[in-house]
C-alpha cells in the first residue's frame, strides 16, 4: 500500500482510490443486454408505431422546409400533419443511417464511440438550479457552470463533458449558449454537446467547433452532439427541427429523443407509450436522413412515469425500467445507437431516495444496452437541480457499471486454482501470494461508501454519505488539471463570441 | 381518487398506496435472467469446482456420522477430509434433488413456491442490533423481534416471515430460538425459517412446526427452511451439518449456502471465488441428498467482496453482482433453486449509500433468477443492524422488482391505440378516458418517495427519505392485523417451550 500512498501524494489528489481502474474513454460492454419483449412483442410495437404514423401521423410546426422535405420524399403532407406509409421511415433510416460512429474530442484520447458495444456516460443536463450542502438550493450561475465542467472533467468514470450541465441564469438567455460552449471547450478536453434550441444557435455551435477542430476535419467527423426532443405527443417544433437539420447537414450527430411522461404526454400504459415513442423517433430520424442522408443519428428515449396523484414526474419506477429496456431492443432492430437517460430522481436532496432511484435508472439503461446515457450524474428534483453531492454518488455508480460490464476475468490468474490448493480448508487467503498480487486490481473501489466499523465511523464524526460526497467533490475540484487551450484558438473563440454578442441586445428569454 | 381515499379510511391503514397491486404470495417472474458467463465459462468453473473437490476436498468437522455417509457413498475420506471423484456430487444431486417445491405457511394463501420462475423475498437475518431514528442504534431485544415480525407481516411486498430478524440478546442464548420461532408462528401467518445452529435446536423447530402443521402433513410437506453456511474455505462444522441432516431427514428444505468474503475466505478474484463457492455448494448439497435422498434443497451463494484497505465486507459492488449472476447460471445447470441475498449494505445508517447498495444488490439477485432472497429488507452495517427505516425503503424495492418482473402488458387495452388516435398530436392524455380507466393500476407506486414540487416538500417540513420511512413503519405497525392462532395450538406451543426451557439452565453463549 506504500506505493499507492506515494502516488497519491505525488499527484496531490486523494479522490481516486489506488485500485481505481485506469480511466477508459467509454464503457465497452462485454456482457449482453436484457430483453423484456420477445419477437412477437417487438413486432407488435413496431406495427403499432407504423399504424400511428400512417393514420394519425406527426406534426411539424413552423417549419415549411421540413414539410417540403417530407413531401418530396412522397409522404402525405396536409397542413403541418405528415403521414407515412407503413415501413417507409424504417427503410429510409436503415438505408443511410450509420450503425455507429465516433464523436471526436479535442484530446483524441477522449474520443467516444457511439453505437455497438460502447456506452458513453454524460453528466446532468438542463437544471436551472444547483444544490450543495454548503449553500443549499439556488439559481445556477455561470460560475456554477464552470465549476461543474471542471468537476466533471476531473471525474474518471464520466466520459463526456455534456451540454447544459446547469442553466447559467445570470447570463442573458439569448447569448448564454456561447459562454456554455466556451466553458466546455476551455475547461475540458472531452467531447461536448452543442446548443440545442434553434437553427441559429446550432450554427454558432458549429462555428465555434470549427475554430477548435478546423472546417476540414469537421466536414468528415462528428465533434458535436445534438439532442432533439419532440413535443409529445407527435409534434416537433421549429426550434428542434431547425437545430436538427443544421446539425444533420453538418454531419453532426442528432439524438432524436421523444420525451414523454406517461399518462400526460403518452398513454399511461407501457405498451402504448412504447408505440408512440417509436413512432416519434422514426419520424424524426427520417427527417435527419432526408435532410442529410448518412448523417449520424441515435434513437432517443426519455420515457418517464407520472404520479397520478400529483402529476409530478416519477423516476426509478418499474415501468420506466421496462420502457428503456424495450427501447433498447427497438433501437437495435432499427440499427441505430440508443440515447437515453441515467440516474434520474424526483428527490429534493441527495438522500436515500435519490440513490435508490439513481441506481435503478442507471442499471436499467445499462442492461438496455444504451449507447449514450445523458444525466448519468447529478440530476435531482425531476431535472430542476444539479446536485454537487449527488454528482459524486452517481459517479460511483458510473464506475461500478463500467467495471460490471467488463464481465468476469477467466484468465488462469483469475481462476486462482493454485491459490485455492495452497490455502486449503479452514485457512484464510489474506496472506496468500495470490491475494497480495491481485488485490489492488481485482476489486473496484467506489469513492463514497464508508465500509469501516461503527466505532471508526462514529469516531470520524458519524458522517452520512452526503457529507462525505461534499468533501469528495471539493477535493476533486482541488485536483482539477487544466487541460489548457492553444492561445490562438482561445483568442479566436473569444473574438467570435464578442462579435455574436454585439449583434443583438441581451434578452432574458429564449 | 375519491374512492381510494375512502378505501384507505375504511381499512384504517395509510401505508398501502391505492394503486398498490394486490399482494402476491411470491414473485412469478415473466422475464428471463441475465447471463454473465457463456457455455465455455460455465464449463470452466464447473471443471475447476470438480478439481477442487477431487484434489483438495472439503473437511467436515466433529461429525463422524457425516464422514460415514460420504464413506459409504464411495468418497475418499481421510481424517475429516473428504475428496470426491469429478462429477460424483453433481450426479448425486441431480438424481434425487427436486427442481422446485412449495414451502407451506399456516395460511395457505401465503404458501411460497421455491424454484422455477418464483422468487421469495425474506427480511433481514441475524443482526444483534436494531436501529431507528427515534432510539438510534441499540442491542436488539425480544420486543424488537416481535415488532419486526409484525412489521414484516404487514408489508405487502415481502413474502416470508424469515428467521432471526434480529438477535434478541435480552433472552438466554441457548433458549431464544424457541421464543423466536414462537413469535413467527404467533404473530404472522406467513412461512418462516427454522433455527439453524445445531441438531438439537433444529429438532426443537421441527417439534414446534409439528404442533402447528401436524406430523402427518409435515412428513409430506416443507414447512420450515434451513440455511446451512459453510466455514469457507472448504469446511463445514457439526453445528451446520447437524442441523442440515436433521432438516433433510425431516424432508425440510436446506439452503446450502457458502458464505465468503473474497480475499479472506476465498480468492480475491471472481472466477476463483465462483469455483470455490460451487465446490462447497456441491459437497454440502451432496450431504443433504446422501442423508435424505429427495430432500428439498437449494444452492446458496452469499459471496461478498472485502475492502482490501480495511478488511471490512463491502456490498453493492460490481464483483458481488457478477458473482450472484454467475451463481444463478450455475444453479440452473445443477437443477436446484438458488438461495441468495438482497439489499445488503455496509452503511451505518439508512442513507444514500444504503440505498445505492440496496438497489444494486436486489436487482442483481433478481436478474440472476434467484428463487429465495434472504435479507431483502432492513440489513445494514454489514449485517450488524436491522434498520426499521431501511426496511421500509427496501420494501419499496421489493415491490418495484415484483412489478418489473411482471413484464410488459401487451393486451389491447395496454396498447392504447384508440387513445393515441383519439388524443392526436399536441394534445394531452390527462383527461383521456384511457388514462382515467387505467391510471390506478398501470403504474406501480412505492410508498416512500416524495415526488412533490420543491415548495410543497418544503412546506411539509423538508423531510428526507429516512424521516418519511420512520413515519411509514409506525403507520404500518398501527395497521397490523393479528392473524390470530388457534388457542389449543398456542397452549401446546407454550407448554412445549416451557418444558424445553426447564430442562437446562439459561446460558448466554451459543
Amino acid at each position: 500500500m506504500e506505493r499507492s500512498r506515494k502516488n497519491r501524494r505525488r499527484s496531490g489528489r486523494t479522490q481516486t482510490a489506488p485500485s481505481a481502474p485506469p480511466r477508459a474513454p467509454f464503457i465497452q460492454r462485454k456482457l449482453g443486454t436484457f430483453n423484456v419483449l420477445n419477437e412477437e412483442g417487438l413486432s407488435l410495437i413496431e406495427a403499432n408505431a407504423d399504424q400511428i404514423l400512417a393514420e394519425t401521423g406527426m406534426e411539424f410546426h413552423d417549419d415549411p422546409e421540413c414539410l417540403e422535405l417530407f413531401r418530396q420524399a412522397g409522404c402525405d403532407v396536409q397542413g403541418t400533419r405528415v403521414r407515412f406509409v407503413p415501413g417507409f421511415c424504417r427503410k429510409t433510416i436503415q438505408v443511410t443511417a450509420p450503425a455507429q460512429f465516433v464523436q471526436h474530442a479535442r484530446n483524441p484520447a477522449n474520443n467516444v464511440q457511439m453505437g455497438g458495444d460502447a456506452t458513453v456516460l454524460c453528466p446532468s443536463w438542463g437544471p436551472p438550479f444547483v444544490h450543495d450542502l454548503d449553500k443549499g438550493r439556488r439559481y445556477a450561475t455561470h460560475g456554477d457552470f464552470e465549476t461543474l465542467v471542471k468537476l466533471h472533467h476531473s471525474l474518471p468514470w464520466l466520459h463526456h463533458s455534456g451540454g447544459v450541465v446547469c442553466e447559467p441564469v445570470d447570463l442573458p438567455a439569448n447569448k448564454r449558449h456561447l459562454d456554455m460552449l466556451y466553458s466546455h471547450i476551455r475547461h475540458s478536453d472531452r467531447a461536448f454537446m452543442g446548443a440545442f434550441i434553434g437553427a441559429e444557435r446550432a450554427g454558432h455551435a458549429l462555428d465555434m467547433a470549427k475554430i477548435v477542430f478546423g472546417a476540414d476535419f469537421m466536414a468528415e467527423n462528428a465533434v458535436l452532439y445534438c439532442v432533439s426532443n419532440t413535443n409529445a405527443p407527435l409534434v416537433m417544433d421549429s426550434h428542434m427541427s431547425g437545430a436538427l437539420k443544421t446539425y444533420a447537414r453538418a454531419g453532426q450527430p442528432v439524438a432524436c429523443s421523444p420525451w414523454v411522461l406517461t399518462g400526460a404526454m403518452s398513454p399511461t400504459t407501457v405498451a402504448g407509450t412504447l408505440a408512440q415513442v417509436l413512432a416519434e423517433a422514426l419520424a424524426t430520424l427520417t427527417l435527419v436522413q432526408l435532410a442529410s442522408p448518412g448523417a449520424p443519428c441515435l434513437m432517443g428515449s426519455f420515457a418517464s412515469t407520472m404520479s397520478m396523484k400529483t402529476g409530478a414526474p416519477t423516476f426509478g419506477t418499474p415501468e420506466a425500467g421496462l420502457l428503456v429496456l424495450a427501447a433498447g431492443q427497438l433501437a437495435r432492430r432499427l440499427g441505430v445507437p440508443l440515447h437515453t437517460v441515467g440516474t434520474l430522481s424526483s428527490s429534493k436532496i441527495a438522500d436515500a431516495q435519490s440513490q435508490q432511484e439513481a441506481a435503478w435508472g442507471l442499471l436499467m439503461s445499462m442492461f438496455a444496452g444504451a449507447n449514450v446515457i445523458n444525466h448519468a450524474t447529478g440530476w435531482l428534483e425531476g431535472g430542476l437541480v444539479t446536485s454537487f453531492e449527488k454528482t459524486i454518488m452517481d459517479h460511483d455508480l458510473c464506475g461500478k457499471v463500467g467495471r460490471f460490464f467488463d464481465g468476469i476475468d477467466l484468465s488462469e490468474n483469475a481462476q486462482a486454482m493454485a491459490a485455492i490448493a495452497a490455502t486449503g480448508p479452514g485457512q484464510h487467503f489474506l496472506g496468500s501470494e495470490h491475494t497480495q498480487s491481485n488485490f489492488m486490481s481485482a476489486l473496484f473501489r467506489p469513492l463514497t461508501p464508508d465500509d469501516s466499523a461503527f466505532e471508526q465511523w462514529q469516531a470520524a464524526g458519524s458522517q452520512d454519505t452526503t457529507t462525505r460526497a461534499n468533501r469528495i467533490w471539493k477535493e476533486t475540484l482541488e485536483g482539477y488539471n487544466d487541460p489548457g487551450l492553444d492561445p490562438s484558438i482561445d483568442a479566436e473563440l473569444k473574438d467570435y463570441m464578442a462579435q455574436r454578442k454585439s449583434e443583438t441586445p441581451d434578452m432574458d428569454y429564449f
